[in-house]
């Protein structure tokens, strides 16, 4: 965590303290909180490298009013406003602002509706994502948007980062099952964007601006989301390849087939070498990447692992697993989940989340590792390959400056790399404050200017999470 | 069509003169058209009752570079441009202003990329659905987005609506496939919004802004579009029930079973008896509603269909076909296909598009009938009951003015309805000319204001396709 200097001068200080007795007065005194330590426990999200600045003042409000008590609180006193869902993410989205209001949504955390004629779910932001995904489930629905943080992580930081997952290669990302929201606006107002309905073209399409606009729009209130007919039980594949090129290729020819995996992941050799030493998974010193594919067809997943498996094998797969039943299914899986806990052994890890066209991971891989030697460091490339979405992890010894000088450059040689090959600098972690320098090489100055031009109609003063996303 | 007057002042006719000059020393003299009969011809989309102005002139510019010289002329004489398609539209979106600029996107039609790999198109706004879809298919590919325009209508004119269509109960509508766009701003400068990756979050959704925009915030020039692999072959079943209820009830039962029909239409009972008097079909005369459902999943559509089946014979269908073959489908088809052909002898057509929840569909079907009485006008509700958007037609007698004015009324009364029973307006037609009136009812009065204020983001001096979706 990196600190900055709070806003200590006696003005400030007289305006903070109105500003907080004035929250006090609003939303009582529980859920107002100036306790340094929480305070302190609150800055910053997972990001690594990301600078974190301190708060004045957290705030939990209970209900969409006094949401909105807090913006008009904060646009008198001209605070930002930073809001927080559980702080996972990965890019600095939620890291506080010196002298900003931390507004936490973790009281509004309730399921309002599932209704399964409808197939949709009313949810406050707060509600953590495993927690609506087991109450739907049990309603016999589906909501499929799973990031890794799934377990832990808020349908409202979900919406704020438009998160993706691993079923998105089948399912798609938390956009495409956002149907409508609440927002409270800069000015206090609000404001019902989008709809209930499967379809609807009245206006702009508010609800996908708001949706990966990281906190910098406005603060959802309530979400009305897509539900699905539960999913049917899965079976999955796994595969070993000597090469890149190879798995790469199998991966392509998977997609290509119409299998419709619900899960494509792969890990390329340093990762899965990574994972071999951390845990005996009996696989080759010299393995080039790993496959893993899922089909969530119940009776016939079997029949689709076994297509997948012929297509690996037809693909040069030195080894290929399929499992016939749900632990089987869970062993295999148990590569992609150690990623993290292999990796951390190794030093300080900074994760990336470069997209690439399919066409393009060859060339993104190779580039890596060339990017790795250059500047002598070790990059893992997990990832989400069916929707061409890596994970490129710098691994770097945090204790040595000149190693972690040459991480952060290798991790925005990736990001450049990234580009070249017609991808983008983020998949599913967002600008936050952690890749601001390179928004404006994907978005080309026309395109910034646009939006910095629509976050003034939101938030004409530029209270709303400021220093994120734009530089 | 409804006339107005052109601006014919002296000043207005010599500016309009320069202006013509500069495009024709920009376009070229062919992309050019001044000719009062094609302009006439060009004046109006298939809107029934919507106004169309007198255009200065419709200009046919040939690539990105020629868009951006319309633009920028049209800048400078301060003159409205309305972009057009295939005018297909049925709000009034692509109808000309008086003195305006008619941009037709005709002769940028070519398929510029199709990537079996990526699993996208990159095309010109002007090509066809229609030869979009071909061209893909014959690289073993699919393009679903399948508005009933879709063999006259363009795909620029597809994203400029958000269009729906039949497919879309399974696969979503037009924008869930537009990954990326080139655009030509009011300013005549051109930005690339969004990507060719099949995930990414850098910045502001503007793609998903431009899409259903309906020509007012940009000239769409390119597009980067997502496919899928060619679907396998359909089968269809067909299923006649004696009560709108059951009718509804049994596609309640379809869509929460899992089954992921590729279609499901429904046919209210005033709808199918006038199929059944301009064809005989074998529909009983006390017909309550007809269902209509496709599974495309080859080998296991019979499975599916016969699944169908059995939940519309469990909901009290009387009578269920499933078809065998393509042949069959095609003949079970017929009914939702003459639809526009039965209902023209009966009189003038007003198209409305509502969209409900499922659940309030049946709420929405009677509240039509109670309107229909009224009025005193027929109303037909053919719709796609899987997303709950039907097409309440009301049929009346044009020569009869008080007929007409009734008609419109009742018009009105299907879209208050529709917003009483949490619904939209419009499910995929859009607001164009035709629904102006009514868009704020639904927005609220906060999120009118976001949408003219982003509007003046993109067009500050209010050119693009000025008098529509906004009053």
């Amino acid at each position: 965590m990196i600190s900055s200097d709070s806003p200590t001068g006696p003005e400030q200080r007289i305006g903070s303290e109105r500003l907080i007795a004035r929250l006090r007065s609003a939303l009582g005194e529980k859920a107002v909180v100036t306790d340094p330590d929480v305070l302190d426990s609150h800055r910053n999200d997972e990001a690594t490298f990301c600078a974190a600045g301190v708060p004045a003042v957290l705030v939990r409000p209970g209900s969409t009013a006094e949401v909105a008590e807090v913006l008009r609180a904060a646009g008198e006193y001209g605070v930002p406003v930073v809001t927080q869902g559980a702080r996972t993410g990965l890019s600095g989205a939620a890291n506080a602002i010196d002298g900003c209001i931390l507004l936490s949504t973790a009281r509004m955390n309730k399921v309002l509706e599932i209704s399964a004629e409808d197939q949709v779910a009313v949810v406050q932001p707060g509600v953590v994502n495993a927690d609506l995904s087991h109450a739907v489930g049990e309603a016999g629905l589906f909501y499929p948007p799973d990031p890794s943080s799934w377990e832990m992580s808020t349908v409202g930081g979900n919406i704020a980062t438009n998160a993706g997952g691993l079923c998105c290669v089948k399912y798609g990302v938390t956009g495409d099952f956002v149907r409508g929201l609440e927002v409270v606006l800069a000015s206090g107002e609000v404001v019902r964007t989008g709809r209930r309905t499967v379809k609807g073209v009245a206006g702009y399409d508010l609800t996908r601006l708001i949706v990966g606009s990281e906190g910098t729009l406005g603060v959802v209130t309530e979400a009305t989301l897509a539900l699905l007919p539960a999913p049917e039980a899965a079976l999955t594949a796994a595969a070993t390849f000597l090469s890149i090129e190879d798995g790469i290729a199998a991966a392509a020819a998977v997609m290509a087939s119409g299998l419709r995996p619900s899960l494509l992941e792969f890990l390329d050799g340093p990762t899965a070498r990574a994972i071999q030493n951390y845990r005996d998974m009996g696989l080759p010193a010299d393995v080039g990447s790993l496959l893993l594919a899922q089909s969530d067809r119940g009776p016939r997943a079997a029949e689709d692992v076994a297509a997948i498996a012929a297509i690996c094998t037809a693909h040069g797969a030195v080894e290929v697993a399929e499992a016939s039943d749900a632990e089987e299914s869970a062993m295999l899986l148990e590569a992609r989940r150690l990623v993290h806990a292999a990796l951390e052994p190794l030093g300080t890890t900074l994760i990336d989340d470069v997209a690439v066209p399919r066409s393009r991971l060859v060339a993104l891989l190779h580039g890596i590792a060339e990017i790795g030697a250059k500047y002598d460091v070790l990059i893992c490339c997990p990832g989400h390959v069916g929707d061409g979405n890596m994970h490129p992890t710098v691994v770097f010894d945090r204790d040595d400056p000149a190693a972690e000088a040459r991480a952060l450059e290798a991790f925005g040689a990736v990001m450049n790399l990234g580009l070249a090959l017609g991808g983008t600098i983020t998949g599913e972690h967002g600008i936050g404050k952690l890749k601001r320098q390179w928004l404006e090489a994907e978005l080309g100055p026309v395109g910034l200017r646009l939006q910095r031009e629509i976050k003034s109609v939101f938030d004409p003063a530029g209270l709303l999470n400021p220093d994120k996303v734009f530089l």
